[in-house]
């Protein structure tokens, strides 16, 4: 099959950090497309978020409901009995390192359903917010999955995906950086950070700590809050 | 976190070939427990056959939904309005090599949130019935695409996962004196194989005539007929 290679699928998530992939690929190619997972996170507000920006950015967004993964067990993101970790709860010693927002393999899958998906869309750039600094330490966001992923995609799917990941290795602060060299900071003001799925955001839950800081170290205001 | 070495998790469609994997695991592992995907399948029986199975060789048995695929796209083993590819529609030269029945990696889903389960059970040996001798050509039964998932899954779920293909090389002729060898033939008559959901199976679709052809090879009696 002949595919089209100046065109892109982004992961969105309605998040920062998937917004300024958004930017990043409305940058570099011709046409872009969007998908969203709807996982049963705990907040709705995302999944708008993901919509009202694919919209402010004139590119088609697709929303698959992947029910499987919150049918697989209670974590943090999905289950409102859950609560979630604030910073201080890190792991004693000993104790596993993986914060209980974890939900086992939860990128593979999305990065699996993204890919059937741009296949029938003539696509196999794919593109994802992931990254390897931040502190939660998914393993699932790890450039070495990633890249065994890409490899399993393209065995799997027989199609050449590539998976980018224009963040994994830089940090919060840079990556807003970043979005300013793409002039699209104000997109920022229509994300959704807070664990606690607060309007304006809570400042104090682990999500909305990270971003504050990212802002702070940047030098830039958040239009979010200000 | 220790992991349990002498447990399997068996992925069980209900089908022939995952019932000599099923089998194969009574025979190597003193846990196994199975699981199944509701993704929308065109008929139910398959999934009934899964869990009766199951209960005769008195396993845990989890069934866990995945609207994803079937929400992304029509295909004959999920979209009831398409007709199922006989035999003799093989492509033309220069069309697609893929039969119809293809979900873009199906098996690359169904096998992460198998992986995702057997983590949360304290398993990592993966069974699945996928074999390159099939005549349908899906990639993502391939030897290669398992092997590139096992790295996936084993850097993504951060666990020591080994996806066992215990079919992989063998012919369906094989395959059955392998179920024959491990003394489990009356299990095939539990197990669906019918493209058109019929019991007694219609004996024409292309999966009817494989397992008629690789019993007859096999010199053995399908329990399902006789």
């Amino acid at each position: 099959m002949a595919k089209n290679t100046d065109a892109a699928l982004v992961v969105l998530s309605g998040g920062q950090d998937s917004t300024i992939c958004l930017a990043w690929a409305l940058a570099r190619y011709n046409r872009v497309e969007t998908i969203s997972f709807d996982y049963g996170q705990r907040h709705k507000i995302e999944l708008d978020c993901a919509a009202r920006l694919a919209d402010l950015c004139n590119v088609a967004h697709r929303v698959v409901a992947v029910s499987s993964l919150s049918d697989l067990g209670g974590n943090a993101l999905t289950d409102s009995d859950t609560a979630v970790e604030t910073m201080k709860d890190k792991p004693s010693e000993g104790e596993p390192a993986l914060p209980n927002t974890f939900v086992p393999g939860r990128n593979l899958v999305f990065m699996t359903l993204a890919a059937a998906y741009a296949w029938q869309r003539d696509i196999t750039d794919l593109v994802t917010g992931v990254c390897e600094t931040d502190f939660s330490g998914y393993p699932d966001c790890r450039e070495a999955t990633m890249k065994a992923l890409q490899a399993a995609l393209r065995a799997g799917i027989d199609a050449p995906f590539t998976i980018h990941t224009p963040l994994m290795f830089i940090d919060k602060a840079e990556s807003i950086r970043l979005m300013q060299s793409l002039g699209q900071v104000e997109l920022f003001a229509h994300t959704h950070t807070c664990y606690n799925g607060q309007r304006p955001p809570c400042g104090t839950c682990p999500a909305c700590v990270l971003r504050a800081k990212g802002f702070a170290e940047a030098g830039i205001d958040d239009p979010l809050i200000s």
